[in-house]
């Protein structure tokens, strides 16, 4: 915004809303002025549920979810398996697979993945909590779901030696051709993994 | 997000969130998950910023705008032209035409624009503020910014036919190509604009 044409208290309502991600200077001076227009229907509500998540919202013990109850609501579901634990890098991963609905079973949130550029070694992740529940729970399949980047897969094998010797079974995701693709358009690598990981009809 | 990983609480913010323009179901829960991780950082800041704006913003009863004092802080601004008046149909390009910053002369916020097909008429415009600032404050040029649809240069017509007779000069924003824009991408419409108002070098 225009020096000069409100005060700052509009200013500052636009800054915050541009670090949203997928907001920028541009769409944040639209969302702001959406905002201030519907004042009583949108952003009065927005601000009691940001109350509301400030006041009410942790991360589970157990598993490193983000809920309004610790333990959180997945792990206190009483009709998910299990002997199954899904190691995810983050809470929107989660999510990701909830929504995909495939399986119900338990998660595992590291928090990230092994990142050596970046500094983020097996001390920042929840690797200890992983170890402690396959052991204490009686996991029988722990499902790596970490994506297919070079640390991801990092992650994936120090975990897989992490758990060596434990009586679990270690799986990842299936790499492959995604539903809907063209073969055209993926890359070699994606290609490769298709055809070394092709089934039978 | 899915069912059952997690609390009405995330659901609801998800949901609001994704009211704002420019931001969908997918971004909206990526926006929430990232409020949620900068709780200290961002969302008590911007919960702070929507109670400030809440008990604050009002629209100005002289020009339309929106601030945090009445009158605007533009319409108190004492560098600015008093003989100019700019017309616009939004804050919104309030604030394009500031950044622009070619002109500081006032403006009058009209709050939208004629459209028969929605059932704005007359009456639903600032349009009587208009006549009656024009009149009182010894404005001598009104210059309508309103965009080139045809509901805007309706309502332009309309406030042209309004001021008639009264001693101050109406103009409009010129028609022609955008800076950067390249002739090929352009509309009949723009070209025969710009041709007829061709410009000596």
């Amino acid at each position: 915004m225009p020096r000069a044409v409100a005060g700052p208290e509009i200013e500052r309502l636009i800054q915050l809303l541009a670090r949203l991600p997928g907001l920028g200077p541009r769409s944040a001076r639209r969302a702001a002025l959406h905002l201030i227009k519907k004042r009583e229907t949108l952003m009065q509500p927005l601000a009691a549920a940001f109350d509301d998540a400030l006041g009410k919202i942790v991360t589970c013990r157990v598993c490193g979810n983000i809920d309004v109850r610790d333990p959180c609501t997945v792990c206190t579901d009483a009709e998910r398996e299990v002997g199954t634990l899904i190691v995810v890098a983050d809470v929107s991963d989660l999510w990701a697979l909830e929504r995909a609905g495939t399986i119900r079973a338990k998660y595992h949130v590291l928090g990230g993945v092994l990142s050596p550029l970046d500094g983020i070694g097996p001390d920042d992740l929840n690797l200890s909590g992983l170890v402690q529940r396959v052991h204490q729970d009686e996991v029988r399949e722990v499902i790596l779901a970490l994506g297919a980047t070079v640390d991801a897969q990092t992650t994936a094998h120090y975990i897989t030696d992490l758990l060596r010797g434990r009586d679990v079974a270690v799986t990842r995701l299936a790499h492959g051709v995604p539903v809907g693709g063209e073969l055209d358009y993926l890359d070699e690598g994606t290609l490769s993994a298709a055809m070394r990981a092709r089934t039978p009809l």
